[in-house]
């Protein structure tokens, strides 16, 4: 059985971890930090784990937490896992860490785009980029740290992927519009997250400034071989959970000068996804929507050529709180430890 | 391996058998009935089974069923199974039936409230009404017909169940205020049940005419050995999944003149919840919520008394298509196929 | 032209009386008073008034606000208003205060359901309690201070006043079971009102303690002339706006033993209601929607007679941020000064 | 006092022209055409009316209409106008066309993106498009036949307009990602507009293929003098109201090869805008929001330039009903019969 420290465990994300960890056959919290709710019993914060999880909230201490567990799952604000990793932490257990703090290679730019400075910036070049579609063949029995990846990354990186990876489109076209549930916004008791403000109501924010652009455009750069700038808009939607990335870039014509067929491009996300059992290409003229994949660990892709603009429209939905945050973080731990990957994230999609 | 037959499998509760037998470890399906959709594949219907289920849709034809299957679900409109049961079929299959025709003992009670004919009395009686909790020890190995409790009526029962069954409260005066989400409302295509005509809007609706206000009334008058005359008001409410009942109700004094503790009440609960794994009698003061059982086969329960009026307030919240339906069905055939009760049950609330 | 000052203008109530009063023809706001926001453009906290309300937010000075203007509306915390109220101020100014400070006429009531000590008892018996449709011929032109109502108030008394005034009904079995959307709640940055929390989720809360209870029980007492104790329980509802309370009472019988016929009791709300322009008696068999009255002044109600139990259902629903908060008070102010009643308040329900 | 006849008068845009018409000053609705409800009252369907209307709904009788009122709004499906409207009719009275059928100038175009035969192509060429911002010169008091915008279209073509007027974009480049409340989808009774279909959930539909292309296409073609084509993807929002589009273009540099600035782009918004009272250019770095616009005429623009990709990003919010629909439609009747523009459409935002 291995052992699992979670910090951050009453934020929404922190949550997630734990509700499909309750099912998870070879993994057990032993340690549920969470700074402010020391001594409180879990439950009392989530109600939905009354009679379920028993434990008390304990303080975020990672030097004990190393001694104690097998694996850490941080689910932190930016720069607090930076701020306390040290050599002997990472010599005792491995972490998984859902914050943005190991996610991108260039300490630069993270300290430009989170306008903070990187604490151990000397960890950065072994953690692996946790996307595990892309990654998993990186994550090997002496891997410790783990970036997991962002919720709106994983969702943009994973339905564009194939095609920049294979060079169908042009990489300098490409605009992501994404639309994310509240929940990605977190637990923090601030107005603009408050019922009344987000219920019946759109907008878009960090319009051209979003902190996921940097980590969508390097890891898309590393699967074009090329540098990438992208144009990265997310909207906040009043529904719990979700994202939905709409995709839009310009087709590369063939030799011919004509576009590639649907089932051209068909073939090459089946090419990548086909034994992907967490990613569905949906059937022909199928639009990906997020209530299809609550609750679970599914990422649900689908494209539409136009030929009149010669663009491809791409869609990609996943649960932000699961494949977006908690369920890849468990699916990196399967793989870390060597389990089955979909060990615990049997998550039959739940509607409505 | 119990082989399952749905009927009525593409309405909302034939979706949550569909989601719950999914991981359920000694059922599956083999017969997804569906008049509305024959030979269309479920996943069609229902996208979230996207790669999980492959089955095409079959007609209801339950004589055909009987022969193939080892349990019939059928999630259908009122009459349906009435209208078409036979000593024949119950001789072949078990039948757990979430629809109401054989909840109520007495016909003519069931012929007023529902406005039709019931084609197949001879059966009423030896149906098992299926509230598991409180009957789960009148369903035996030899149990055909079992008549799955309504979403509101498994959720008014529970929560006033032992305080009747002990005579705590004056019955007479037990008034139910329940609020539905609005997936109880079925997936017929009707215009006051479309988004814009639900959302930002709350009402009540058959008021003092509701159908399961005589089933509430049946049962409870078994605990309490008494007729029980109650007013039952259901809400709609702008939400998926959830159904609260507020229950209200003149609790006796006891010889000296007083009214029962807390405490007394609470030892009273615990009598009949505190061993039973899918009833959690929350802590002092906390107030259920829909959502801290949304997904789960769970009921929560608390209560509050007042000393003002002399009556108790009770609460208790359910996910309609789970507990309410589904998940509630499932604990049925576990039980008459002598599994373990909780077998693909142990949901953990899904928050937020 | 009314000068008007509003002291907590940008709660959700002090922004509704600036949307309401920007179409009152008599009336025009010269302070928006937020000492939150004191030196910021009001547009920049609302934007919906941006190129409407160019003025900037100003500190809540009452004394000050006294010499500016003929009338003051206060939407603040409990316990404010009576902290800074003088003899002085209201020689000066008229004041609509929405806060409970002077709704109660007993101050121990007052001190106990609020939990804190009144500072201006002096000022309690002459504000008038300010139900437009039952005291208005209290509000002179030598009136003072209008206490405004609450919204659950408001809905819960309106709704059975003509029977408790009539005495149709016994008041000791008077229960009402309310439920409100989220702007109830207020604007404050809190946990149980973020936008996660309250969507998809219904709950009570405040059960048998609620403040709104002596406040309903004290009006509905000088209605009926005798003392009321209730049971009062207020719900949440993922909803921004309105409140539905359903009451439920034992109908008194007729001298020859049956109860009041449907047409008896609707000629009893007739004779109350038949000229009120705000609220609106529904037709027989239309249940109240919060929906169909938002954004507006109205109240509508209806009942249903259950001849099983003996019980009146009562229906009433109002948008808590007009008839419930500003609309009301805006009416007050009408009455105050003389103007039609329904001046800024011919409001069309917004649907959907 | 100007007779409006509605025909379409129960969908959820005929019942946003009575709300609106209410408080019209100088109109008055005098045909209530329903076909659907014929001889009922149409506050029986719209409850909110209660009280405000006391009119029964009326046939689709165009001819008699004619010869009854002033002008005809219809707010029909696509065709309808089309296959009935005569010289006769023309020569009789003013229309307001809420569908589809006039806004298109090449039959061509309107029969293939609508798969249906136009049948009366001869009155295309002097219907005005009633854009008010860009075409209300055109509408005359000859003016007999005004095709009022879509929702889509008037929110994205205004978002771009100055700037393709200007020629500051590069208008091949032109991306519009369009958010839609729900209310866009009408009031037909359909699954995929079912409360627990659309509600937790988004998704994008009608994916380079919605008729709302070619309308975009054609007015900024005419802004831009030149041929325009575009994606566009409009997305089904949880919400019951609101328009959000995102859309995406490159800036056109400038002699010197820099960008234009911020001021420069502002400037340009300002020469078509400052004086249009509907059309809000919001402050620099303040994202439009659907909820600040809802239940107004008011369009509310802003942008945001990405120096790092060379694109602007332009966002406009409306209410799909008022400036999207109804509001526009009464905003063209204004200016057809020569009264203020804005009159009866002073609404204020109503938030939360």
């Amino acid at each position: 059985m291995i052992k699992v420290g979670i910090i951050g465990a009453t934020g929404y994300a922190g949550g997630e971890l734990v509700r499909i960890l309750m099912n998870h056959k070879e993994a057990e919290i032993v340690w549920y930090g969470s700074r402010s709710y020391i001594d409180k019993k879990y439950y009392e914060v989530y109600q939905n784990m009354f009679e379920i999880v028993e434990d008390i909230c304990k303080d975020d201490n990672l030097q004990e937490l190393a001694e104690q567990v097998d694996v850490i799952f941080t689910a932190t604000p930016q720069g607090f896992l930076a701020g306390l990793l040290t050599e002997e932490i990472l010599s005792k257990v491995k972490i998984v860490d859902l914050s943005a703090d190991y996610r991108i290679k260039d300490v630069a730019t993270y300290e430009k785009w989170y306008g903070i400075e990187h604490k151990s910036p000397q960890f950065i070049e072994e953690a692996v980029y946790g996307l595990c579609e892309v990654n998993r063949g990186k994550i090997t029995d002496k891997t410790r740290l783990v970036a997991n990846p962002g919720c709106y990354t994983t969702c943009s990186i994973l339905t564009a992927y194939p095609l920049v990876k294979e060079g169908l489109i042009d990489v300098d076209t490409l605009i992501v519009d994404a639309k994310s549930g509240t929940s990605g916004a977190g637990r923090g008791a601030k107005v603009p997250n408050l019922f009344c403000e987000v219920n019946e109501n759109i907008k878009a924010y960090g319009v051209a400034s979003h902190r996921h652009t940097p980590e969508i455009e390097e890891q898309l750069g590393y699967a074009g071989n090329c540098n990438v700038t992208i144009n990265f808009t997310p909207h906040l939607v009043p529904m719990n959970r979700g994202i939905l990335a709409t995709e839009y870039a310009t087709l590369k014509k063939k030799a011919d000068g004509s576009l590639p067929t649907y089932e051209e491009v068909k073939a090459v996300y089946d090419k990548y996804y086909k034994e992907e059992k967490f990613v569905r290409v949906l059937d022909k003229g199928v639009c990906p929507e997020t209530k299809w994949v609550e609750g679970s660990n599914y990422v649900d892709i689908n494209f539409v050529i136009d030929e009149r603009t010669g663009r491809i429209i791409m869609m990609g939905a996943l649960d932000n709180l699961v494949k977006g945050a908690a369920g890849q973080a468990v699916q990196n731990m399967n793989i870390l430890f060597g389990l089955k990957e979909s060990e615990g994230l049997e998550l039959v999609p739940c509607f409505p």
